[in-house]
């Protein structure tokens, strides 16, 4: 057997990391469901076809799975999902008879893609995504819902200031179309670069590329630069004096947006009109999100509105979605230092053993207090109190349970204090029942 | 884009099938929890060399994966685990000196083997294993403790009687050498079939492979045929005058299980000497789990002792475990029809809207009603009520939401019932609040 050695791309996390892994994926699936989205999963794989040019991801690289005993074309040619969007897709016109649209699911899973590992990007990494599709007609009302469950989410885990970036596609199409662009996309990938190459070399390319003048060019920086925390965006696109059917439209249904932004989840959402995700792919609104003093980390939220999530060629299935990128996030305020967690195991206290002979006794303690919900386990072995004491330090429990003559003590290893406990009543502080995430304090 | 179509072998639950997949996980997750078990995740691949040859289950076909993009020998050929004992002896070795031993863990992950699919048999599928495992020498107690936990999981969820069958590598070892039986490892294959083929069928093979006696080969079918639901097997074994001093151990450490057993999960375990269980790979304890008149289902929670669950070539780290197979028994559960959902979603309140204009006012009702929990979404459109009721009604949303000129009102849409009600204080009844797992009257 070869050495053990880590796959670069594929990280894992020790105990006490998942523990901070396990609590955000419990707070995401707890605000998804007290939203009404149901949980479904999708099997690993698809048709190498079906996830070739499909999502918003599409050039991402895909890993193709083959059971090594087949035959040569022995089976379909399947990959591994790169998303979760492409999957729920067929999902939705697989099962479309039995499901009730609209229809409201999340789905938390991991993906894998065959990029070039980096820090935040990695070959396998766990997403959770919210998505409401329907039959025919998906209301826009959907698209201002959508952003504050995130910012709902976002707002009960321990994370740094976060900014959900909102834009609506009908804003650059409409002023764009106003100032008599042809190029929409053309433009608008260019403007996607702004916070990477700055506003020169984009006005640079702007002229040289689609070939706008400089004073159209212009007008299409100033649109990219508009954000507000509320809806005095739209009276500063006003200001820029281009009109268009599609603009107003753009406006009045960002205006809604950050109006109901404005009332659940004040200063969380920011409309920024440079927002650009995948303009050709989304039809609607579109989502990034971004942490506060780490934008350079990019986006670890994102999403948007689809006009045909899904197709069977007689019905169209239109989409809102959002996804976290849990792995990303996660990994990040892992490795910079803000969270860990309070200890690498679930057990609140360790039965500490006089003697072996005393194990059928701790087990019956054990359930006692298990049958209250705390975890608890015996110890290994009835070696020395100490390393008993040390076993339990090591791994961060707080508490240590002895039999003693004249009946059972509880032990707080932190402070040492150690007092008479019944093991029918007994119950540790509410705070330490179970592992908490502990943050720095320039994150308090 | 070709036609969707169902891949055999990958089966996916419709939102109200993966409630109850969700509960049992759920139960499961929770049990190991109290019983002070740490969560870890491993990648989905390994080394296909290491997957090969490795664990109980080495003949499994495996998936190999390659990204499609990939130069050939670009990367290391990696292979999808096909269980998680195999990822998890390697996480040990890698991660060894940041874990304390003895480690507890457990892990509820998708495993991929390239069988043919059949009922009960998947491509994909979920397990959730627990394994204790040590640094040098792992104690005899663990051995008695992992059936526990198992059977403390199972008598929380609602599945039917079961059986956690049990053995001892040394039983069978002890006797097969107190007769002087020179190939063990051949008659245990053999004794393994004895469900299958039948006493006759055993003894003829018994007889012509291994060549034993014809009161030999009685013998082995005696042991094999005992099984007792407490402790009394041993002097069943005892009465068939074999001696040796491997069997007084097989005996003793089976004794203690049982003893163990019956105090804390009383008529739950059962001593059952015929059980060989991959013998040759495990050295303890073996486990086996079957439903009680679904016997020719086979196990749904397996495991045992192995001396060598990885080993660096310095340090051996022993351990014992068990996996429950999730996906076979809860689609077991769900095709036979002892268990459904009772709704599809996790909403409990849908809220009408009069007229879309109430849309806010809605979305602030529903805030106040999850700030305590209750899972709610506001109706898709201001339809006709009767209509809105519907949308509530085929997910079996228990309770529709209504704003009346004098306050809001709360309808049970099942009785019809409704109520004044104040967004502030109501709270449905607790078994409506999150969707239950109902069971037909058979296993009530």
């Amino acid at each position: 057997m070869s050495k053990v050695t880590p796959l670069s791309g594929f990280p894992e996390f020790l105990p006490s990391d998942r523990i901070v892994e396990q609590k955000f994926l419990d707070v995401i699936r707890e605000t998804f469901e007290l939203h009404g989205f149901a949980s479904i999963e999708t099997r690993a794989v698809e048709p190498v076809e079906r996830l070739s040019n499909q999502g918003e991801d599409a050039d991402k690289e895909i890993y193709g799975v083959r059971r090594l005993a087949a035959d040569s074309g022995d089976d379909a040619a399947l990959g591994l999902h790169f998303d979760l969007t492409v999957p729920f897709a067929r999902y939705v016109l697989e099962h479309s008879g039995k499901l009730v649209f609209p229809f409201r699911r999340y789905q938390i899973q991991k993906v894998w893609r065959g990029e070039r590992p980096q820090e935040g990007r990695y070959r396998e990494f766990t997403q959770a995504d919210i998505d409401i599709v329907d039959s025919g007609e998906l209301p826009f009302h959907y698209e201002v819902e959508l952003p504050l469950v995130i910012a709902d989410a976002f707002s009960k885990l321990p994370i740094p200031p976060f900014r959900i970036q909102v834009n609506t596609r009908q804003i650059p199409d409409g002023f764009y179309r106003g100032l008599g662009i042809e190029d929409i996309t053309g433009v608008l990938r260019i403007v996607d670069k702004l916070d990477k190459i700055g506003p020169d070399k984009v006005t640079e390319q702007l002229t040289s590329g689609p070939g706008l003048s400089a004073e159209t060019a212009k007008q299409v920086l100033r649109l990219a630069e508009i954000s507000s925390i509320d809806a005095s965006f739209a009276e500063q696109v006003r200001a820029l004096g281009v009109q268009h059917e599609v603009l107003d439209e753009g406006l009045e249904r960002l205006t809604q947006i950050m109006t109901a932004a404005n009332e659940h989840a004040p200063g969380l959402l920011v409309a920024d009109l440079k927002i650009a995700r995948g303009l050709d792919y989304y039809t609607g609104t579109v989502y990034e999100t971004q942490l506060i003093g780490d934008e350079g980390y990019g986006s670890i939220c994102s999403g948007g509105r689809y006009d045909s999530l899904a197709s069977d060629g007689k019905t169209t299935y239109p989409g809102v979605g959002i996804s976290i990128g849990v792995s990303r996030l996660v990994t990040r305020l892992l490795s910079t230092g803000l969270l860990k967690g309070s200890r690498s195991t679930p057990t609140a206290v360790l039965i500490a053993l006089n003697a072996e002979e005393d194990r059928a006794e701790a087990m019956r303690t054990a359930v006692q207090l298990r049958s209250r919900g705390i975890p608890v386990e015996v110890a290994p072995a009835a070696a020395k109190f100490g390393k008993q004491i040390r076993f339990a330090d090591r791994r961060g429990i707080p508490f240590v349970w002895f039999s003693t003559e004249s009946g059972s003590e509880v032990k707080d290893i932190r402070s040492g204090e150690q007092v008479a406990a019944d093991p029918a009543t007994w119950t540790p502080p509410a705070e330490d029942l179970r592992p908490r995430i502990d943050t720095t304090q320039e994150n308090q």
